[in-house]
């Protein structure tokens, strides 16, 4: 049901039954490894190109996540899921191999929590049984197609962030144990006039404060309701200039853990990531695989993941826009044993 | 409400309260010149690029929407909605503009009906009170970024499609005057192995028609329920094998008028549009300029929109994938006073 302007409360507390993640040799180098189900060590993961690379680590994320829910395909009514690549092809090209009725979706970065809060609204409403929610990036494919040939090995400032390689699917059922999504607050663009996009997470970092002040504020809950807030990819710069937008508008951050997935997948002492990690898969591996298990843990109660998003393309960065942001945050709370 | 496996019966019958249709000259040149609100006789609408041109549309379909529901932007608590070019960059701007809680969404053509179902199911649901779906396509952005530079002038063969330079939007509400949404069926991607990118039509067709006959069994209506059943950009060659598909799957059509946006838009006889038209535009402008005036005039009491999607990308295609397809059908039906 709607709560406030544009925040959903779930009073049906739709269940994450599952979820499948999986992630290329970098991730797999990092401090969250052992949370997720698949490390590759081959970027390739054994394809041709890195975009079908990319399709295959959907894949294997979502039939992982099959596989622990003890469902089929044929029983998810709606796969809601999206990527950055043009035309969304490597969600559309995955759910061509997996048959499911597709609601393809597209919010750059943020598409991870977009799909996650469509998927429990329909849960919420009736409208499935069951849900899968999805999202995928690849380091290389993302250079290809944003920055750079990958071969050049072109050199970047400290601001840029680094793609992950991974997917992330979550199957969402009416009962039974798992973590509950409780709320959702779908975000609007702020665009403050920012134009490097070698500098996302200062772009991203004024949408992320706008949408978790708005679901606060519409879902009366104080930031201390969370034991964790996390933001998708503001990486090191993006997250300090989140830190300076609460503290000016007076938000009682302080008051819970604010932390960052771009932040959390990689080591920035030992890893060249520069500010931090990105990507579609970025906050979708750290939230399925990680915070999950920490709710499962016990580690956590109540989090809220506010999925960042920065929608240019090239082409608009090339015709002199700056670059619209969004931000969608999803709560989730601890509703039983986890797998 | 969930009926069947992937369609849903909306009890509450949202309404929609207005539309906007913004159109170019071709369109304009068209047929159905007189159902639309605003006809360009320039292509680029005062604009310095072809996609800031394509965003203007949209932005001028909202705004009369708007008008016309007596509304005002901060009224509407979500804009579903997307479009063919990369990254979905025209309404990601427009919706900068018009200031938006913002749902994306691609389903390349089919994204039309992908947004009205979408924003239906919200409606319906009571996740808003008042909702925007919008899209838009323009010829020369989708042929410089699909196929040639538009300087090009390249030959075409007789089965490419013309892409319809236009924008179409529809205002949701729970209750007034105005035909109502009352179910719809979310499509599963259809790939019969057609790797010909002038050749939509034909690889399209089988989705078109595995959406109209699902919706019917699942929502235990015959096609004489329907007065009209009209896919989105089929155009000539694919509404031929879709007519074709319906007789060898011995599925009654002949109850019913079936027909084609593509088809509808423009005259094959004295317009160079090959097979017919083409884009997100197309069923858009189709369905909430001329059909839904059809509805207020009494000429149609319930209509079954079925918008096609072509879900390649040029690189997907350079890479020697097939064209995967989807259908995305949402039934309309008489209402009330339609403005």
């Amino acid at each position: 049901m709607l709560k406030g302007h544009q925040s959903w409360l779930f009073k049906n507390r739709p269940v994450i039954l599952s979820t499948g993640t999986v992630v290329g040799p970098d991730e797999g180098k990092g401090p969250l490894a052992a949370d997720f189900d698949i490390v590759h060590d081959d970027l390739t993961v054994g394809q041709k190109s890195w975009e079908k690379a990319e399709k295959a680590l959907l894949e294997e994320a979502a039939q992982r996540a099959l596989a622990k829910a003890g469902l089929t395909d044929g029983q998810i009514q709606f796969y809601v899921g999206g990527d950055l690549m043009n035309q969304i092809i490597s969600n559309t090209f995955a759910v061509r191999t997996l048959n499911m009725p597709y609601i393809g979706i597209f919010g750059a970065c943020s598409t991870s929590m977009e799909g996650l809060a469509l998927a429990a609204q329909l849960m919420d409403s009736g409208a499935a049984n069951y849900v899968m929610a999805g999202t995928c990036s690849h380091n290389c494919t993302a250079e290809k197609q944003f920055r750079y040939p990958t071969e050049y090995g072109s050199q970047k400032p400290p601001t840029a962030q680094y793609t992950v390689t991974g997917a992330g699917v979550a199957v969402l059922g009416k009962s039974g144990d798992g973590p509950v999504v409780t709320a959702a607050t779908i975000g609007r663009i702020v665009d403050m006039g920012i134009t490097d996009p070698f500098n996302m997470g200062a772009a991203m970092a004024p949408a992320a404060v706008d949408t978790i002040q708005t679901h606060c504020r519409e879902l009366e809950r104080d930031p201390s309701y969370y034991d964790l807030i996390v933001t998708g990819d503001l990486a090191a710069v993006g997250t300090s200039i989140a830190r300076e937008l609460f503290e000016k508008h007076h938000f009682p951050i302080e008051q819970t853990t604010y932390s960052d997935c771009g932040l959390m997948i990689f080591d920035r002492e030992t890893q060249t990531v520069q500010a931090g990690g990105s990507g579609c898969g970025c906050s979708a591996t750290v939230t399925y695989g990680h915070l999950l298990k920490r709710i499962a843990a016990g580690e956590l109660k109540r989090i809220l993941v506010v999925a960042t998003g920065a929608l240019l393309s090239p082409l608009s960065f090339q015709q002199g826009e700056s670059i619209p942001c969004i931000a969608h945050a999803v709560a989730i709370e601890s509703g039983g044993v986890y797998v």
